[in-house]
């Protein structure tokens, strides 16, 4: 048993995060068991399933918070060993996987599309939203709204220290959607001009908690206290499965200079 | 009548804010009467409320929405106009001006010291704590109490989009006091471990409102769900007359290039 | 393909509100393709799916916005359409289908006394209730109550503009209870006396969200301030399906002059 | 020591409320006070005082509730007494009562126009303004408003049971200003659309507790529960000052006949 | 048809409480049936079925509010009905009882360390703690987050009248757990200092509401203000099934002598 | 300059509490300052000012954080200084100290009654009211509305761990009231029954914040969730000065023993 170079390289482009987002990273976690699955040479089923648990092991441990990897690959590990169950021919247990992984691929990037069609039957038509920070989920569904001629006006946070708040800009922009730029602590300040807030999601635990950029806690404290309706828009696998059995989601922390220069540290 | 050069230039330099801060401002204000009762030409006390009346125009056009200067204006002007009932000699109400417009300085320098020491007495020993923007009220409060042998810890956030939260990081650190700057939308996952959150004020209304840096009211949202104490630090002369009669406090709306580059306003 | 003439007469019944009440309209468009069925004169099953699609297109057209109607032909269809999946023979099919119509319409018909005595354990002996507008599903529950011999009392709002409070209080008074009307606004004046809030449903959202007579959002909201239970009684066909994939329920807006009259208007 | 005949007209027209409205009734309670220092045929200063002591005595019996009746006559005698320790002079006081009469009865003219002019600062331009029942304090906020250009919209309640809403609605249409009526529970309905909500008082207590038409707090509530601000329009004379001792404000009821008809309730 | 001897006797120990506490009671009512099935004489399926119900009676008329017992005895005899479906074999189906028996007394047993497990994996190293009475899941709970080495300090009410909390303080300090015992009424006074509350239930109703020890909700309310996670720590065999269809959980009255003692009764 | 024996005998008596409760101190204390006033041997105001001084310290140092005892004696010594600026004549001074601190005992002593009758006016006739602890002046109102003829019924905590609560239990039964003693965790359990919650307070600062008795604030709590109105009854000398200038108001921390034994701690 030996893990096929293309998964390899996929884990190494995980890791030095060439490959980034939820989605990007789940498509290419299954991309690579594809890739473990073409490749194998397995002459058993007993084989073939090491094979391939070779290959989820590696790309596992690439980015050990991210909950949509490890999602991905316990839905295609999953369906391949009870299928292991009922065949002995690895040829059918060779294209069951493929034929898994790629429709895990499909329907995770026709997911951005199908969120962006229900979130956008929420809006209506004069409608002032509010986002925070850059979800692809959240903006797929303004722009599904203003395609379905919704006029509606953003405010997007800048959402410090990384200012991703720009990019939600630009992309909004850019579909012809009127967008406000404000500081992150404007938030209460203009919640009263605002009819929803809709934001994304790093993770969804059992009891319905969502792990979020710093200050999406804030932003839904100001909605609800103006009783605006606050909308989380994610895929399904976001979920975090762990938490189910008490798992706490891990909270990444990051480098002090992303705030300050080594400067100000140094004083 | 004519207005002394002295107090044109106090007006000047507070109109190009050369003098800023509403206790530097609320000072120059009085300095500008004190100039204006000593050169007074004035041969009976009517004329030398005369004089003064036009002193006290010239300061207050200079910065119509700052409510500390017409504050100091109105406190020497009211004493004086009270006296002028009571005299007919010109010296009297002349040094009678210049005595209440020195009292008013040294008391307004004093306050942030009393503040200090008013404010220390409410802070515990081992209390964590939390700052917003740069108020000198607060900031004194804190090393009044790192000075009673108090030990502290503060979190001052940045303060966007001025940053306004470095110049606090810098007096507090330069006191020797444990600080931590934070992005503006930290503040509720850092709110579970503060004890007391102590901000300044740019103005006070009749009904108690406190008029503040943008993001003030966030902070205060966050710490009434947390059942934090929450205390405003400021001087008397920041307190607004004009809203005892309905009047609203003004709030000043700044370029967006403090947000955001002209380029991306054009993009 | 053509619709009976008794399928036809009930869809302008529907329309011209003859029938009305969620419950009615529900049983009626059941009965409509009860009707559908029998008279069908398919020779095969393609062509009786097709003769009842055309009935039930014919009643879902006739109130475009009543929840339990399309949920009832829903009901209906989609058992139909699976049976037609297992048979060949046009007898089997439409025997079927006009059971499972009369089982829709017996059980929506044995629904409100079941919500009546299941609503009845809630309530206890000496409790003041608290109604809005007039619920069929909610006297059963207060009748049920006193029928199982718990004393209690009622506060029915008026429910402007149309006084369906006043029904409330004779159905209720009809059935032993001791009623007291009060103004709509007077409900948190009272509130501190009620145990308990009982209303009906309009229609139920996914999320749970309830749609009913306008004022009911008022009294959840003086009922949770005082910590008084509030249920909501409603069938299931009253659930909204199309709020699974972010539908809004429409909400029906009624002509002023419910409100005050034409004079008024043109004043 | 008797009652002139023109003081008791005065006490008729009250107890049979040809005299209504908490203004109107102060007063006239003023005026029976100014014509028994008039027509008092007293020889000293204390029959003088007991003369008006008899002329209060009639005029507080007629209304017992009316906190704004006693508040007149206590504002009268209390001067007026404070006056008798200082004269053995008829004259002088029959001159200083009738002055001061004469005085509360002008200054009570001009509290409407002076609470329109400060209320009318706290109404901004565009605002969307909520009020309940029918307070000439609320409406010349209103119609000030409306004179200093500002363009607003008021949604009008039309207060159930005797419909004072219709009168407000009358009175601000006749000013130009956009009215929209509704019914008593629509109030949270809209109140995500309202910038302030602004009622009248009957009686403000010493906590600062205010009574007023039923259905005030419920409105209060939804305010409260939107962060939409809420004002209260009231003269002076609607301080309660038993409350200052622990008294209870009174609160009237009324005849159910207000409600529904003879016939309903003999059902 | 009789019940054997061993089923009396379990039967009277639970009704003299010689056998308490929801687990216990639930284990003994299933080891009733284990014996029950052991020794039935009967030579039919229906006959074995029949002795089955006279041993299930005769336990559960013992204690009828403790909601355990039906859950234990439902969760047998349910199997058990639904296997004579199956069968006509008396043995087959006296095994298949016996089994279902003990495998839901081990379930039972290991339904504690379950819930210590995962509910410690809630606990971060550091957490304060306060618990309410004594619950075997809780200090299950904080026993194995001790044991996963996460430094832990709690706080256990005392819990009037009955002192349970002195036994919570004594399992955790064997435990080597830093306890601190507070009066009851101190909660509000701690829940700064508190990261998580954890609480036992006696049982769950369908809508998730928990009945529990006097106090509890108290504690509730002041975790809620605080904004401190509370957590409910219960077995399955506490849900109540009767409030699926409205029924309320019956809550147990004891007697005034808990409180105070004869002497002070009789005052 | 010496303290008289029989001050030092009252210090003597307060420190080893022998005198109890904030009223029996505060009147101590006053009547220590009339004994050095009798007792003075000065020869001149200034001397007899000195013997004062030298008294008021004695008292003072016996409770250091007994709020009322400072305040008896400040009241005393501040209007003994006032009139020593405006005498030359010892015997003057002595009977006018002597007069003021008689003055402080009477009304004192009428506090109590004057708070009962007062308070009384809020209870309403069949009103159900809750109370924690001991406290005179709650008792007083609670009698007072009995005497007035208001049926009421009352609530008392037991109030762990010192059974104050018993206490109350006791004079309001020995006044004819209905009292039902609880465990102070039932407080929420009760509350959906009470009118009004009234308290005593050991201070009262100056921002308006109680403190009072373990408890008090998780009553308010739940009163404050319930809308259910909160009194704190207290006299004025409980009003703790040091606040205005930001003092803490200290809360007394007492031995564990009260709680449990020696044995428990020792375990």
């Amino acid at each position: 048993m030996s893990v096929p170079l293309g998964v390899e390289e996929i884990a190494d482009r995980i890791r030095t995060m060439q490959i980034r987002g939820a989605g990007e990273i789940a498509r290419a976690a299954a991309q690579g068991l594809v890739i473990a699955a073409t490749e194998s040479k397995a002459t058993s089923v007993q084989n073939f399933v090491s094979d391939l648990e070779g290959a989820a092991q590696a790309l596992l441990h690439t980015r050990p918070t991210a909950v949509s990897l490890p999602n991905a690959i316990r839905f295609i590990m999953h369906r391949m060993k009870s299928f292991a169950q009922k065949t002995v021919d690895v040829e059918s247990i060779r294209a069951f996987t493929i034929s898994t992984g790629q429709s895990f691929i499909n329907s995770s990037k026709m997911a951005k599309e199908v969120i962006g069609e229900i979130g956008a039957r929420r809006i209506r038509d004069g409608d002032v939203l509010l986002t925070h920070c850059n979800s692809s989920a959240t903006t797929s569904i303004f722009i599904s709204a203003a395609k379905m001629g919704k006029r509606i006006r953003v405010f997007a946070t800048e959402t410090r220290p990384l200012y991703q708040g720009h990019l939600t800009v630009k992309e909004l922009t850019d579909a012809g959607i009127d967008v406000t730029v404000i500081v992150d602590s404007a938030v209460r300040h203009v919640m009263h001009e605002v009819d929803r807030v809709v934001v994304g999601a790093d993770a969804v635990a059992a009891n319905g908690a969502v792990v979020n950029k710093i200050g999406t806690s804030l932003i839904a404290l100001a909605a609800h206290e103006a009783s605006v309706r606050f909308f989380v828009a994610a895929e399904t696998f976001k979920f975090s499965p762990e938490t189910l059995i008490g798992g706490l989601v891990e909270i990444e922390e990051r480098s002090p200079t992303e705030l300050v220069d080594e400067e100000f540290l140094k004083a």
